[in-house]
């Protein structure tokens, strides 16, 4: 079994080297090997026992993709993303890497299928985002609910998923989308993305630092967990695609719950110390911002196909207890 | 007002030449001059009061598009395609014309829009099509259906449409998508398309000719005429675009009837001695082919937009009589 993740120095993929690293088997097959490319280094993860090859490269140079898959990855993750609010801000970088790497990973495993009469097709598991979405929206977002996205980053996600589509099904490789949803508690320091707060408030306060929630109570979102998303990664590398038929390109499951309920769920976590820690200061732009995303995502299909996340937001909160605190609260 | 047609040498580019040539304005503007643009050199239509430019042009050649635009038309119609079958066919090509070239039309108007401080911001009028859905479907499938297009042709245009949404969006061009149903009755000899029998049992008997029916009479499908689908390209060109909002892409209504009623109607409008001349000759592949089709498109946004159609397949086969036969049947 041999790995490829692209994108492997962001949050998910190094918690994903890290898993299969643990794990040392992936679909139940032992690891022989893991490539492991970002636009810079990564890092290997500890303790592998199969061989971890790390390297810089930007996906967005045409000729870098035949070279990730000459090897003929097994299992090749593609994490790799400019993100929503650079994707806005730089509109040719969003492309260069959302689109046209993509493609390129795509047409580089084509190649490959073809050079190796078809033998050759791999399971290509691809990150998308709820970002594929735009209001105005349903109280619940279904699985047949049409894809309007309202950014850039949104658009190219979008476009990836109809070409892992049509590459799947003309049997060049053997693809999987999974839309994450907001993934909540984001370990690390607060950033600036628009969304910052979801973690924010519940992250800062766990470790004894105050948190600014910018936006009303009243404001619904949908969570899971970093360990959810690392399991809905390995799950789409395991999952018989034939059940998928040929919509490729999933929800993920999470808890959809108002910050209310998240500061609520903090208080029975940590209680109320914690919860003093949340300075309510009202930003306009991210309210505004943040008013144009899904609020619900029914995510039944991936349900049914054996995807899991938490089923209350507590868990979420108990989950980065365990894996980003060591079980210690401030 | 200048107006640039790519696509010009197909049917629908010739028929709108011909109308705009007849009526020597859009959108309430004198016509000042249209550049026609093909892979094959179109013709001039008859009559017109502006000037005319024919050539012929492979607009999958990157620098292409800039040359095309450069005039800074004030309306831009791109209906050039490989068809379903080819893109089918031609992997490569497909990807080339139906996504690459639409790329490059999108990005050398933007290029344009960024030259002139943002005064340039055309309007673009994309030829998508019903192709971009994909069975299974609802009994009808309304406007905020998804997208899981079922050949490689119907994913390039869906992608066509969320770039041309993104480029609208972020103000480089005010772009509308509108997805064409199966056109019928189709002038000109019979050819292979899968689709190609719901003109042919209409086309061919009014000649005097006979013609295969390869499907149950209890087949549904979606129809407008040539003349209709002209109608939306004009209304596309000269609609406000502010009504659209983000969800700048609409399928376009038709009238949904079965192959009998098809037939029924040709026998309302030209008799028993026509309807003799179709032969019943059930072909599986057909049959297959078709059953993948949307039967009904709700349409309701176009409807409301003011987008109209025949409200019957009589009114269909009359439009051919009138346009194609100049009135007289065999």
């Amino acid at each position: 079994m041999k790995i490829l993740i692209i994108g492997a120095a962001g949050m998910i993929g190094r918690k994903l080297a890290e898993r299969i690293a643990k794990d040392g088997v992936l679909n139940g097959t032992a690891v022989e090997s893991a490539g492991l490319v970002d636009i810079v280094q990564p890092s290997p993860p500890a303790g592998a026992a199969f061989k971890v090859s790390c390297q810089a490269a930007d996906i967005s140079d045409r000729g870098v993709a035949a070279r990730l898959v000459a090897g003929r990855p097994d299992v090749v993750f593609h994490l790799a993303a400019i993100v929503s609010g650079e994707a806005e801000q730089d509109f040719d970088k969003g492309y260069a890497i959302n689109l046209d790497a993509t493609r390129y990973l795509f047409e580089a495993i084509r190649q490959e299928h073809l050079r190796s009469a078809g033998g050759y097709k791999p399971r290509v598991v691809f990150a998308s985002s709820i970002a594929v979405y735009g209001a105005p929206f349903p109280d619940s977002i279904g699985d047949e609910f049409f894809l309007t996205p309202l950014t850039s980053y949104g658009t190219q996600k979008a476009i990836g998923e109809l070409l892992l589509a049509d590459y799947s099904r003309r049997g060049f490789f053997d693809g999987i989308g999974i839309r994450l949803p907001t993934i909540c508690v984001r370990p690390g320091r607060p950033n600036l993305a628009a969304s910052g707060f979801f973690s924010n408030i519940i992250r800062e306060p766990l470790a004894g630092r105050p948190a600014v929630l910018p936006v009303s109570e009243e404001v619904r979102h949908t969570h899971a967990s970093p360990r959810a998303a690392i399991g809905f990664l390995l799950h789409a590398a395991r999952l018989d695609t034939e059940k998928l038929g040929a919509r490729r390109n999933l929800s993920m499951p999470g808890i959809s719950v108002t910050v209310g309920e998240q500061i609520e769920a903090l208080r029975k976590v940590a209680g109320e110390a914690a919860v003093a820690r949340i300075r309510h200061e009202p930003d306009e732009t991210i309210q505004r911002i943040v008013a144009g995303w899904p609020q619900r995502i029914d995510a039944r299909r991936a349900r049914e196909l054996g995807f899991t996340a938490e089923s209350s937001f507590e868990d979420i909160i108990r989950v980065h207890i365990e894996d980003e605190l060591a079980g210690k609260i401030a």
